[in-house]
C-alpha cells in the first residue's frame, strides 16, 4: 500500500441560469456522479441556497444553478465530470473550471491531467494552464467558458488554501485517537467566518472532513494528517474582497504547515496582498482566465534553516 | 507524447578489491548490463584508471572494482543493477548506492524508488532514505553496505548539481540548431577541473551529454533543454575536501538555473557550507550513511518576487 492522496481535483460547473434548479434533481442522479469519481456519498446538509454532501473522498456542493466537486485519493473526478455534461447539452453548460493540484504519488493515479485535459476538451474545448513550476508545488487548471455568457459576479469569489506537512502535535488531532469534540474545537472559525452549520466526518484510520454552510457560502476542510505526506486543504466562496489576511493568518495558525498555496479567484482586478512572516511566497502567479475570473496562485514555504536528517522510508509502506 | 525525463537514477555498486578487474569485462557484458536498463552504449573513452561511456540516456564509468551508471528518461536501472549482482555472490558486493532524484512524470516511469527499493532489498538488504520533503524536490538513497568492510578512502568523494529551469538564452545553446563547438566553449571547465579528456553527444531533436575523465576522475553533464521541464545535471568524483563553492559557482553561472539540488558525499565529517546572493538554501539535510559517507542535501532556489503569467498546456504536448 502507498500513502493517502491529500491534493484534489476540483470542477465547478455552472449552467444556464433559465434550466430547472439543480437541487430538484434526485438523490440518485448525484449518488451516480460521485460514484463515476469512485467517491460516495456519507452526509448532506442542506439550506434555501445549497445542498452540501460530504463525501468518501472530499465534498460536493449544489446550488440552483453550479455545482461544486472536490475529490482526493485515487478518485477518478473527470469521468464525473463527462458523467455531468451527457446530462446537459454544449449551450446549456456556460462555465467549467477543473482543477488539479500536484500529487504526491502521481504514479497511483489512473490518469494525469494531461490526459483529463484531452478528454474534456472534445466535448467542451477550452484553455489548459499550469500554475506553479512543474518541478514544485503547481495547480493545473481547465477552463470553458460560453462566449456569449455573462462575466461573474463581483461577489463570486473562491479562495484556497492548500497546506503540506503539518508537526506531530497538530496532526495526532485529526487521528482516530482524537475525538470529533476536540477537533471542532481545534477549528472553530467563528471569529473570521461565524454562524455556519456543520457536517463533518472522522476516518478511520486517519482524515478527517468537514463542510460548512450558510446562506449563499459554505468553507470546507479536508484533512490527510499522514506524515510524510500529511496535506490539509481549506476551501471558501465567502467574499473576501482581497481581505484574506486574517483568514488565512487563522487557518495557518490551526495546522502550522510547512509549506501552503494560496489560490485566490476574484472576478475583479483585486489588490491580492497578503504577508507572512517566516513564510515568504517563494512563487507568485495571476493569470486572468476565459471565465473572468483573476486567478492568483501563491507558494508560500516555511523558513527553516536548521540541518536536518533524511528521512527513513519503511519498506512496510 | 511527453517531454523527455531528464533528471536520474543512479548507482554505485563496489565490489571486493581482490577479484578480477571489471575492466577486463567483454564490451558484451557492459552492452547488455545497459541494455536491461533500456539504454545502449554510444561511444567511450579509457585511461589507466577508468572507462567511460556515453549512453543514449546517461553515462556508465567502469572502474578496476566499481561502475557508476546513470540513466535518465524512463530507463529501469533497477533491472540493470539486479543484473550485475547476478554475476557476483553477495560477499563479493561491498558497497551499493541507488539514487533516484523526484521525477516530473512519475506516472510514466516502469517503477517508483518504493518498488526499486522492495526489489532490491530481496537481494541485499540495505537502508533506504529520503533526502528532501516528497512534496518538493528531493532524492531516494538506498544503501547497501558489507558491514566488514572498510570506510571509504579520504578521497572517495561524489559531488552532484542538479538543475531545473534554464532561461531560454542558455536552452538555445543546447538544442539542434546548435553546434557541439559552441556547446562545447559554452562549457568549458578548465578553470576549475583542468585537463580532462572529453566524449561528448549532440542529441535530436534536443540534448546533450559529456563525459570526461583524467586519471581515477570523471565529470558528466547531462542537459535536457526542453521547456517546461529542462533539466541539468552535473557530477563529479573529484575531492573537493568541501571546497565546492568555485566550482558550484561556475556551473551555476554556466546554467542560470531557477533552482538547483546539491548532493554531496563526503567520506569525512565537512564543514559543507555554500552561499549564493539570491539562492538561499531552502533546505538542508545531512545524513550519515551506513557505507561511512556523510551525505549533504541542499535544495536552492532563485528568489524572484515578480508576478508571473500561468503556463499554457499545450494539447499536442
Amino acid at each position: 500500500m502507498y500513502f493517502f492522496e491529500g491534493p484534489e481535483k476540483k470542477v465547478e460547473i455552472c449552467i444556464s441560469n433559465n434550466l430547472e434548479s439543480l437541487r430538484n434533481k434526485p438523490i440518485d442522479f448525484w449518488n451516480e456522479l460521485v460514484a463515476k469519481a469512485k467517491a460516495k456519498i456519507l452526509s448532506s446538509v442542506k439550506n434555501q441556497k445549497v445542498d452540501a454532501y460530504l463525501l468518501s473522498e472530499s465534498s460536493l456542493f449544489v446550488f440552483d444553478h453550479k455545482i461544486i466537486l472536490i475529490t482526493c485519493g485515487t478518485t477518478t473526478l473527470s469521468d464525473a465530470i463527462i458523467f455531468f455534461l451527457e446530462h446537459f447539452s454544449k449551450d446549456q453548460i456556460t462555465n467549467l473550471i477543473f482543477e488539479r493540484k500536484n500529487e504526491h504519488f502521481p504514479e497511483y493515479q489512473s490518469s494525469n491531467f494531461l490526459e483529463d485535459f484531452k478528454k474534456l476538451n472534445q466535448i467542451i474545448p477550452g484553455e489548459a494552464l499550469r500554475f506553479g513550476s512543474k518541478d514544485s508545488h503547481h495547480i493545473n487548471l481547465f477552463n470553458y467558458h460560453q462566449t456569449n455568457n455573462k462575466t461573474p459576479s463581483s461577489n463570486d469569489q473562491t479562495f484556497e488554501v492548500l497546506m503540506h506537512g503539518v508537526p506531530k502535535s497538530i496532526s495526532r488531532i485529526f487521528s482516530q485517537d482524537s475525538n470529533i469534540e476536540t477537533i471542532r474545537k481545534h477549528l472553530d472559525l467563528t471569529d473570521v467566518l461565524p454562524g455556519y452549520k456543520i457536517d463533518d466526518y472522522l476516518f478511520t484510520p486517519n482524515g478527517y472532513s468537514l463542510n460548512a454552510i450558510k446562506d449563499e457560502y459554505y468553507y470546507t476542510f479536508h484533512i490527510t494528517p499522514e506524515d510524510p505526506v500529511s496535506y490539509i486543504s481549506f476551501e471558501t466562496n465567502f467574499p473576501f474582497n482581497g481581505n484574506i489576511q486574517k483568514t488565512t493568518e487563522k487557518i495557518i495558525d490551526i495546522f502550522k504547515p510547512r509549506t501552503f498555496d494560496l489560490f485566490y479567484f476574484s472576478p475583479v482586478n483585486e489588490n491580492f496582498k497578503i504577508n507572512f512572516i517566516g513564510f515568504p511566497a517563494i512563487k507568485k502567479i495571476q493569470h486572468y482566465i476565459s471565465s473572468g475570473y483573476q486567478v492568483n496562485f501563491q507558494h508560500h514555504l516555511g523558513f527553516n534553516n536548521e540541518v536536518e536528517q533524511a528521512e527513513s522510508i519503511n519498506i512496510q509502506t
